[in-house]
């Protein structure tokens, strides 16, 4: 077990350099961590994105702050300017991230099958199983007890968590983050009723993965029927998601926790789905639909923009009452329909 | 790692009669794979049970179509004649199917207790644990990274993938297939509150499942209180569903991903339910009812039939307006009854 | 594998003792085992907690029964008299409790770091991973294949299941249980839009939990971004829970299965959160708080209480009238006061 070779403190000035803002303050400060504006300290790096907390800059501890230009003459210590804070900071935690990496190498406690190639600068953790045919590129990192199926192809630089789990066959592209418990590529949900029984259909496709894509922890995504499962370039998977068989997810789409996405459905490109959405199989959904928290979606969406179902919280004592007249809705509607005719026939026929 | 012992390809009239259907064409065409009517290529068979599918006939350019035979007539290449294409299809997959599978016998990197008793041609992957007083049938396949629990009962032909975790005592019946990250027997949800605080009940219960069972990735079962759980013949479960403690599921029910069921309901048989369904505790369910996805069941059902909960999708924008009403919706009805009894007051007699 | 340290079965005298309750009946008879009171036979004990059980007092075939004094004088065997039967059956449940445990000590397959420190009478599993820096404190068990980062910290007497999983640092208390496929400690799922991309976020915070903490099968919780993921003291948590990066969860508080829980939300002490429920990021729900089944909640929540949001269900063909309904609400709301307006321009003045 090693740790990233990253310094253990960076000077604000090699920040600076390093993440190519303008420093305004102090290049010789010592910065060894990252910390909201408000739990910071000294020594720590905190930023200002939201501006919700710009309330939070005049009493901040911090040593300096990433900020925005417009907002820079009001930080009360040294500061880092972007036009973009929120991708700074993304950038900064990086050079910050203390994760221990798996050593460079196969440890001996890993069985990998003889015609595995590896990549150079590959770092295969104890306890995990790479079956035959796999192909790993250029400094992959498997972590302990993680099992890859016959003949995966990982491109250069992905990171597969402990514990994690590809079938056979999977292929994905370069720099892709697996967290723990994931599972690819296991068979779809396909069976043939017939004299009341079911008949499981064989998943003969398979899935391919694109570049730079996460996927959470605990989160499935099934190999297809016929055809392939694809996950698109640049996605990015919460945990606990659930991607079943022939599903197509389109470049740089994001999706919160505990979302299901059913057989066949065509996700666009850089859509926005919030946590625990259900969506019904065989579906189109268009580029750039955000659609909110727990919605269910049956209905294939045509053009971009936010969409929705579902009832707002209320005590559950209110909710009891009007639940209940949600039954009701189709007999209210009627009821105002027959009120609007009645009041018609009494009311003068100029105001009609 | 071997490949099943199937042919790599086969002529359609071996096809044929390994389906038991009747051919219409050249018996010597061979076929390799299968794939979709609009996505097959030579060599490849498909095959039409949806008629919605069915203008892709003519176009075709499969080898051979498994097809009903009314439709037979239209088809333009050769076709395997069956009064349930999609049954066919499915039988005619398991020939397709290329899944690797572990070698016979134990791998030396598996740890299995000395008195684990294994049938004929059990096939036990790299890293499977099997604990004590464990009893497998013959042709039992365990994928790298299973631990099967003390005195686990598991019959013939059960096929558990990569990463399942059995906890002790799970009795399973024969033909059942476990995706990766499968749980069955971890302890039910039981604490007794008191003053405060949390007590823990041991779950004295197991798990029985019977024959047939698919159960999908990342879906847990948890074992019962002072009972077992129940999943009866032939249930087929999709991935990442939680079934509590002491719930039984009658034979030949199917459920969508991301259901989950509270503890000591009762499911019918032959029941579908959809994804992402919420079924509460203590319920019982009629054999033969559907349930749409995304439902919250919160009483029991008596008749079989098809239930629902829940809002229709529409844009965020008018998903808002509809659901702050909701929440006056006890008021809208009151008002409706208020404006009749106003209205009869005006009306005269005779039209009351 | 050994099974505890238990008694095949204990006298009712012994028993009333170790629970510290009366006994009123024949203190030799000896009991094995626990059942309902419906389905016990001889030498088995029962409890009556439920009065919806009550009806079953009469007929039971148990040996003895835990019983409320108000009720004892019905109880028509031995009776272990309790003012809290339900708490007594959680203690005399553990008597019962017959899982096997991993023998003491470390497994010759497990991998254990040279620097990890190990209390007394720990039991490590095979296949078990332990990296450098782990500290665990006494009698800590854990199960095959589960993996422990670099750094963590496990307090007394903590049961980790088999195939769990840790990343590195995460800190946990004494008495915890974590169930198989448990995640602690992977990434939040953070990243900063820029230019069409998603840029990840390091996750620089850890997990820290506490003391007598339940975690159901395959939940995950991540790790904070900058601060750490807090879960308080005597937290229980069911199956497939995800719990986003920075979420703090107070003492006492109780998660049914399938809930989320997004990121940075605050949920207070002694809450009971039923199953499937979604919550919004960055909210805080104050203590005592009840959320009922598939709660959609997107607000916070300052006062103790039971919150819900949804429709109940009816049958499908209702369910479509009334959720067309739906979409018409605010044109309902709208109709409802015009037709006021309409009916009070017709009213004599003296109604109005």
């Amino acid at each position: 077990m090693t740790v990233q070779g990253l310094a253990d403190q960076f000077s604000l000035g090699d920040l600076a350099q390093r993440l190519g803002v303008e420093l305004r303050g102090d290049a010789s400060i010592l910065i060894s961590g990252m910390a909201t504006l408000g739990g910071a300290g000294p020594g720590q790096l905190s930023f200002l994105a939201n501006p919700q907390y710009r309330s939070q800059l005049q009493g901040t501890r911090a040593a300096a702050v990433i900020i925005h230009p417009d907002l820079a003459a009001e930080c009360p210590v040294a500061s880092l300017i972007s036009t973009n804070p929120y991708l700074t900071y993304a950038r900064a935690s990086q050079l910050f991230d203390r994760r221990p990496r798996q050593p460079e190498g196969i440890h001996p406690a890993a069985i990998v099958a003889d015609d595995v190639v590896l990549g150079q600068g590959c770092r295969i953790g104890p306890r995990v199983v790479i079956e035959a045919g796999v192909v790993l590129g250029d400094r992959v990192e498997i972590g302990p007890g993680s099992v890859i199926g016959a003949g995966c192809r990982i491109g250069n630089d992905c990171l597969l968590h402990a514990n994690v789990t590809l079938y056979y066959g999977v292929v994905m592209g370069e720099r892709c983050v697996l967290q723990s418990s994931v599972v690819i590529g296991g068979d779809g949900f396909g069976f043939a009723p017939a004299q009341g029984r079911w008949h499981k259909i064989a998943q003969l496709g398979g899935v391919r993965i694109g570049d730079d894509v996460e996927i959470g922890a605990s989160t499935t995504i099934d190999r297809g029927a016929l055809k392939d499962t694809i996950i698109g370039n640049n996605v990015i998977l919460d945990n606990q998601i659930q991607i079943a068989h022939n599903v197509e997810i389109g470049d740089g789409t994001a999706i919160a926790g505990c979302t299901g996405i059913a057989g066949s459905t065509k996700i666009g490109k850089h859509c926005t789905i919030a946590g625990a959405v259900g969506i019904a199989g065989h579906l189109e959904i268009a580029d750039r639909v955000h659609l909110t928290m727990r919605s269910a979606i049956t209905k294939s969406i045509s053009e971009p923009g936010s969409y929705s179902s579902g009832t707002a919280m209320s005590t559950t004592a209110e909710w009891r009452k009007n639940a209940a007249r949600f039954r009701q809705l189709d007999e209210m509607a009627r009821k105002i329909r027959s009120l609007e005719q009645r009041l018609k026939a009494l009311e003068p026929p100029d105001q009609a």
